[in-house]
């Protein structure tokens, strides 16, 4: 299944609005996840808007990673606006951090989502050293869920093994960071998040169906099923 | 020096307004720091809004730890509006990361400063056990600075002796957070974030001065100067 990013500017060179994006793919996307240069472009408002837009669920994703308090602070405000998810940096510890911001999710009704590793290479350097012990974390905190590139295969098989189902993995790094669409879903992920491939492309509607069928196609492939018309 | 973080509400439940807190302080205050949660009530034009009252420096905080084209769109958008510096993440790494917004930062005039450790006890976990090496990233970097928390004392010194100022040590966690004013000044540190203890104040101008007074005893005191007359 499909997250779409919408991170600007849509379309090649700024070409399509948002409203644009969200009427070519909503029929075709599960959910959309809004990040800090779309909310710091059209304010917190456009939560509810894309929600309106779409009837899809929103994730946002500021990759939370400050002190319990202002993480909650940040929460609040998100989901009066109508935000279903929110993602957190794992490596922010759980201690006066993550402890709190779920205890106040959990109250609220938003699904918490950690960041356990990451698409760029930097992520090796540090968080990946911690891969294991966040995904540990995870579970004992009963988030809803994890973030785990496309980008790391053999992470995402190892999250799923260790999460047996009881966490959505989502994972970003397809397309545009070079990884084929249904990689993600073919080693363990529940979605993935798709963003530049689609939202930048000239043709965003004729995008998202190309990428669909080759999700389809790989799962049916690394699914071992070979149908006999194919 | 005191830099005032303004995280709202403002005043005893919310009493006192942003522009409040900003005449009150402003000559007293060396800078500002937005976090999120302001920029969420108030949009990204509280920036320019600030330091058109004030005169002052206003840093972002938004404690980016995000893939570099993220953490470039965020730093673009909120130069635009007239962030003199921003927190971004040490342990998000420097390749794909911060390489990318520090390279994009200095072209630009913007100040980027580092988060090496926390004041939250979850910082031990994982971002605290790479503490040196964040520093030692800063140092190559060329960054202007980094946060270093006045909760972890002995953290500003090593900071201090490693970087031999060529870096600008913030150190926030005086007050509400539990150490005495003065405290991170006298380990070293540049400058004192103070939240709480003045933005949730009675009387926020009482407490900046009592502040200032609290840190300039302790500087004293801590210089080995002794003057007569106390």
């Amino acid at each position: 299944m499909i997250i779409v990013a919408l991170d600007p500017p849509f379309g090649p060179n700024g070409s399509y609005t948002l409203v644009d994006i969200l009427e070519k793919t909503r029929d075709l996307a599960y959910g959309y996840k809004v990040g800090l240069p779309l909310i710091l472009d059209s304010g917190i408002d456009v939560i509810s808007k894309i929600k309106k837009a779409t009837g899809s669920i929103v994730i946002v994703d500021l990759k939370l990673a400050d002190i319990g308090d202002i993480m909650v602070s940040t929460a609040i405000r998100l989901h009066e606006k109508g935000a279903d998810g929110i993602i957190a940096h794992g490596f922010i510890g759980v201690e006066n951090a993550l402890d709190k911001l779920v205890e106040e999710s959990t109250k609220r009704g938003i699904q918490v989502i950690l960041v356990a590793s990451m698409t760029h290479n930097g992520s090796r350097r540090y968080i990946d050293q911690h891969f294991d012990e966040i995904v540990e974390d995870a579970l004992k905190l009963g988030v809803h869920g994890i973030v785990v590139p496309a980008t790391r295969p053999a992470f995402i098989s190892l999250a799923k093994r260790k999460t047996r189902g009881q966490l959505k993995i989502y994972s970003p790094g397809i397309g545009a960071q070079g990884v084929e669409p249904g990689t993600a879903i073919c080693h363990g992920a529940d979605f993935e998040i798709i963003g530049r491939a689609i939202t930048r492309a000239f043709d965003p509607r004729r995008s998202i169906v190309e990428i669909h069928d080759k999700i389809a196609h790989k799962v049916i492939e690394c699914s071992g099923y070979r149908e006999s018309s194919t």
